[in-house]
């Protein structure tokens, strides 16, 4: 199913079930108040959605109190505008790869066996279609799409099988950074926390038997497209290169706590080697910056200006827009 | 006022407000369900629980609808079981300036302009009197008492005088860490998460007016105990030594981005540095064993063993509790 979380004034929204052509939707607020209370209890509640989800899909709504409307993105705040936790990945290694080779450093071998993890901020997310605030472009904001989860409870020290099954809903993020306040791949802990502003999310969340034989080990095996102010930039394949799955990022994630219901894992930037026939293009401006300082060595390709937009989606099987698009113009904090 | 939240078997709790000699409770449930409720709508909902911490103060119950019942710790969830937000500064500087000396490293000179932050699970916190429960004595299972603050909403680039005005709640907290598993002071982002547990809170929280002149320049002027096993090992001045107030850090904290309500920030492991007159002990193992190794080339003290306890309180002016006590026992999980 698919769900999303309207914006009513609330700080954590509204619940609504959207239909699988992102074209109707349904308040679902005589089932869960918000996404966050639908975590919270998903047993009991997941199936009732469901039902609600396949009524909307096959257009009956005869007898129900309220009837499906048109879903319209604007109106979204992220899926889950607070999650309990919020925890990044690194998993798509060509990323750093290029950050260390442009830097002349190294990738820190434990990368290749282990994904390394990070503590984001939790709360504050932004919805598809709200604007990228800052107050300066010196900062070098950067896109940077990756692929999430969202969890129920995980007891601490639980395997990969156990934890896979604990995977309710997949999400597409848009990890905005600041490139110009971060520290390097292996920088200091202490010198993250200025360069993350809030990160964005696509209108719906989905449970990951939308995805169909595409859900494979834990990766979304489909098709992402990144456009800059109307421009294609990146035609990447969520599938491939990245080195770990999700269910093996839960597990490095609980080896020594457990993780509680409505905790976000993401994958990270999304990043493809080039290969002999295709170019994947980039899904980040700063990884354009490192390949142009790797082969010409200098960075060309300038990070977002007031007013540049960035458009991220990604495809189903049969070429659908699966979570809806997140398209953000970075525009300057009204005076 | 002081606050507390009973485990009623949700996740997030029962709000109570409890006397100010933490002798009895009233249910806060006419008024907002949670602390993270009335957090959300601090404005309209603080009034209504200070006009029933006046109440309960002077024992006058006659007309209302339930009536107070004794305050028992034991019943206790973290005063906010789940935030919006967790970040952890270091504001104690003498606590890591010990690790780097027995490291033979420097204090990263930046630390001293500005507080570090980090980012920290913003869920799983314990009670005041839950076990630490982890696997392995090898992990080096430390304590480490700190202040902390709950904020309502600051915008970006907020000065500190206006993220001053913006600090709802001070809590106690005990933040568990492994010290066999953490990377050292200026130790790569990646490295942290698996050394860090869960974090406990001392069973209430208050607003700042309850310190008296006590709470000055950002910092809570009180002391601070510290037991293991029934053995006092530390006696802190937590106004001391504390190198950046709460409002500095607030104000770092939302240089780039806003905070959210909800959001609890941290100071740090409290440590002193030793005066003429006075050994204030140590608030942490690892800062024991810091020192001996820079006295006497080897740590002697150990890391908590199964079965150790640790006990933290902090002291109003009258000498009372001012939070009530964080008691915790390590123990190993249940087979």
């Amino acid at each position: 199913m698919k769900l999303a979380t309207l914006d009513d004034g609330t700080r954590d929204g509204q619940l609504a079930v959207v239909s699988r052509d992102l074209k109707t939707a349904h308040l679902a607020d005589a089932i869960a108040p918000t996404l966050r209370a639908a975590l919270d209890d998903w047993a009991f509640i997941a199936p009732q959605l469901d039902a609600l989800y396949r009524l909307l899909n096959e257009g009956r709504h005869e007898g129900q109190a309220r009837r499906p409307f048109d879903f319209d993105p604007a109106r979204c705040l992220a899926p889950l505008p607070r999650a309990a936790r919020h925890v990044q990945g690194v998993t798509y290694l060509n990323h750093p790869e290029l950050e260390a080779r442009a830097n002349g450093a190294e990738l820190p071998s434990a990368w290749r066996d282990e994904p390394p993890l990070r503590e984001r901020a939790a709360d504050g997310f932004l919805g598809p279609l709200q604007d990228i605030v800052l107050a300066r472009e010196e900062w070098g904001v950067d896109f940077g799409p990756g692929v999430a989860v969202l969890t129920g409870d995980i007891a601490a020290g639980a395997t990969p099988d156990a934890a896979h099954g604990q995977i309710r809903l997949l999400l597409l993020c848009n990890d905005i950074s600041l490139r110009n306040l971060a520290p390097g791949i292996t920088g200091s802990g202490w010198d993250w926390l200025a360069a993350q502003p809030a990160t964005a999310f696509a209108p719906v969340a989905v449970t990951p038997d939308e995805l169909g034989a595409s859900w494979r080990g834990g990766k979304a095996d489909l098709p992402l497209r990144v456009t800059s102010n109307g421009n294609g930039v990146g035609q990447l394949e969520a599938g491939e290169d990245m080195a770990f799955g999700f269910a093996q990022l839960l597990a490095t994630l609980c080896r020594t706590r457990a993780i509680g219901a409505g905790t976000i894992v993401g994958s990270g930037v999304v990043s493809n080697r080039a290969g002999r026939r295709r170019t994947p293009g980039y899904a980040s401006i700063a990884e354009q910056r490192w390949l142009e300082t790797i082969e010409g060595g200098a960075a060309v390709t300038p990070f977002m200006r007031f007013g540049d937009m960035v458009r991220i989606e990604m495809l189903d099987e049969a070429g659908k827009s699966l979570f809806g698009a997140i398209e953000q113009t970075f525009r300057r904090p009204e005076a």
